[in-house]
């Protein structure tokens, strides 16, 4: 049990995150921090956020993952400023990575930065990026499990984004307990029902992030 | 980046490792460690498994969770011992944890150990834990890009289990890249496609387990 490397680099960690909020507040930037499996939908919702805010508000965003640049390149197809960030091994990003990223990223040419976190359901939820929200994606193929097993990602995010709505009629999954046990462990999320492929729900998520931008 | 941190602790880890492993093979144990995406079947499949194999291996299990006892209460129903780890936070388990869950384990009585890792598509593939064999659990839900993007998980297994297979027909995923995929990374790797939920492809894997036991 290595608490205690953990705890040094959670220090460091936060106060690269404090910098990173600075600058963003400067140039009157929302961003948020999106959290999920692997294969829960992130990409896809991103995708389908950015064209449901076009000509509204001006996005930019910041992929993580492991390797590769995938996910940089189905984004910029929709030609809005992206970076991405090769964690090399890490299953998450940390202060450092976004601060990094944001180095001559156009900052003053967008209103909200997207960051895509490393499909992972633990370690994300503990390394603050310097975001002003944290949301979690979880798709309902994943089992109304999740909030129990992984606590800490339900109560570090604001909001609660339940994917893939449109599977339900081919599963055994109880959404109500999902969402049950995401405000038993913090009664303040916001939870939006949503599927990215077909447009369920995603009115009102993009309704909360229009109401977020500075 | 925190390189020299992370070597650190694989060396440690890679010597309470070989520990474990003497101390199965000693007492005839074959051990194998599954891996996978939260959500993408692991319990259920386990499950399948013990029943599968009921009257002709004896099972034993050890459940990773970063807390809680849902999946070893599940595990528990059916007669097989078991152990629950809490990882405490920790997104993988590591040698020295599955060292402590061995102790006072009945290994004189079981031919096979199945350890079940915390759910995340990392860390876990960097742990070695004494194992004989890393199995991987792929949820088709999940979509055809992982093994690219989580190439270090498909490398290190010796099989890949396909799941979910059932959700097929309701899904736009392309399973045939997921084996040419994998198998780029791993030409060795045993692939099956299964359902744990409705039973497809188990006979195969579990002929494939049986043929393992010492």
């Amino acid at each position: 049990m290595k608490i205690p490397v953990v705890a040094k680099i959670l220090e460091a960690n936060e106060r690269i995150a404090a910098e990173n909020r600075k600058l963003l507040k400067k140039h009157n930037v929302f961003a948020v921090n999106i959290m999920s499996s692997p294969g829960a939908g992130k990409t896809t919702l991103i995708e389908s956020t950015i064209k449901a805010l076009a000509g509204r508000v001006r996005v930019g965003v910041i992929e993580g993952d492991i390797q590769g640049t995938a996910d940089a390149e189905r984004i910029g197809k929709l030609e809005v400023p992206v970076v991405q960030i090769n964690t090399g091994g890490a299953c998450h990003l940390d202060a450092n990575m976004i601060g990094e990223a944001l180095r001559g990223f156009p900052l003053d040419r967008i209103d909200l930065l997207i960051i895509e976190n490393v499909g992972n359901l633990v370690c994300p939820a503990e390394f603050n990026v310097g975001e002003d929200a944290k949301a979690m994606l979880l798709s309902i193929t994943e089992g109304e499990d999740k909030p129990l097993k992984y606590p800490l990602m339900f109560q570090e995010s604001k909001v609660l984004l339940v994917n893939k709505m449109d599977l339900q009629p081919y599963l055994n999954v109880d959404v109500g307990k999902i969402k049950r046990d995401a405000r038993i462990l913090n009664p303040q999320i916001r939870i939006f029902e949503v599927s990215a492929r077909d447009g369920t729900g995603m009115k009102e998520w993009v309704e909360w992030l229009g109401g977020h931008i500075r």
